[in-house]
């Protein structure tokens, strides 16, 4: 399975691409789109900016489904209407090439990668750059968006070994997510 | 010329095509696209909803340019959020077709069609029925797009009304713009 994930922003978007072998992940490629080259002003050029970026990198890539993250609403609620337009751009873009698209929010990416919801940025770029074995540290945004595919990646693992599982061993996994076991 | 207006919506998007031949205004096509066939949590499949209908829209009517509202800030910070990754997707459909969009704000597009900016959307359906010569009243969705493509017509007569006038005209009419003339 080779996996997506996409950081949206309107300044940078994030992307990074992994390959899963078993339980195996191998790091395939990673950057940013940026449309600061752009006007500030310039809504729908910048938002063409990272539509044809994220096509760009679908179509050289060839992910077979992809992860994205869940924004949030911003203090500044103008910022807020100009994430969400920049998110629907890059969003737009992967399902027009009929890949899916599975959401997580910042913190589930955290919570899979580092082990807890509250990791700094750099703490995410540190486990990025040892679960890819990489030579060194990658840029934030490429982190996130990594880290976004490895968390798609562990989900699928866990949802693969509970659909091997008889109906028993389901039904205990089920009990654990809950916090008991039995 | 040929002109798109989108009014954007998660739920609605409308979408209104008219035709200028000098001062006169054609109506071609309006309508709606809808996405409440899919479950209102299926972001990634709204927006494909959006994005595919306008890409549909532009490529049976071939508009030469688009106008679009220019939303804003909801009460409820979540709905600016959706509302402003829908318009990111229609929006996108336009400039991936390499359409020139430009923006209005709905008191701009009122302003333009009934006088004043505090027009509700039954005067709006009025107006644009009586300037587009239709038989009937058109949907409120499809009033507002097509309030917004003779918004954008009549911006366009005005500029090139001064692109015909000498230095002269054109620092009077700058003055005028601006509520005073010599």
């Amino acid at each position: 399975m080779r996996i997506l994930g996409i950081d949206p922003g309107l300044r940078t978007t994030g992307f990074g691409v992994i390959e899963t072998e078993g339980a195996k992940l191998h790091y395939v490629a990673s950057g940013t789109i940026k449309t600061d080259a752009v006007d500030i002003g310039q809504l729908p050029a910048r938002l063409k900016i990272i539509f044809d970026g994220v096509r760009e990198v679908t179509s050289r890539y060839q992910p077979t489904c992809a992860a994205m993250e869940i924004v949030f609403v911003n203090v500044n609620p103008q910022s807020t209407l100009l994430l969400g337009q920049a998110r629907g751009a890059a969003l737009t873009a992967l399902v027009s090439t009929d890949l899916e698209v599975s959401e997580y929010t910042a913190l589930q990416m955290k919570k899979a990668i580092v082990g807890h919801g509250q990791a700094r940025k750099e703490q995410v770029q540190e486990m990025v750059m040892r679960l890819l074995k990489l030579p060194g540290l990658p840029g934030k945004d490429a982190a996130d968006a990594l880290g976004l595919a490895i968390c798609h990646a562990h989900a699928g693992a866990s949802f693969a070994a509970m659909q091997k599982g008889t109906t028993l061993s389901r039904r205990a996994h089920a009990q654990y997510k809950r916090g008991r076991t039995y």
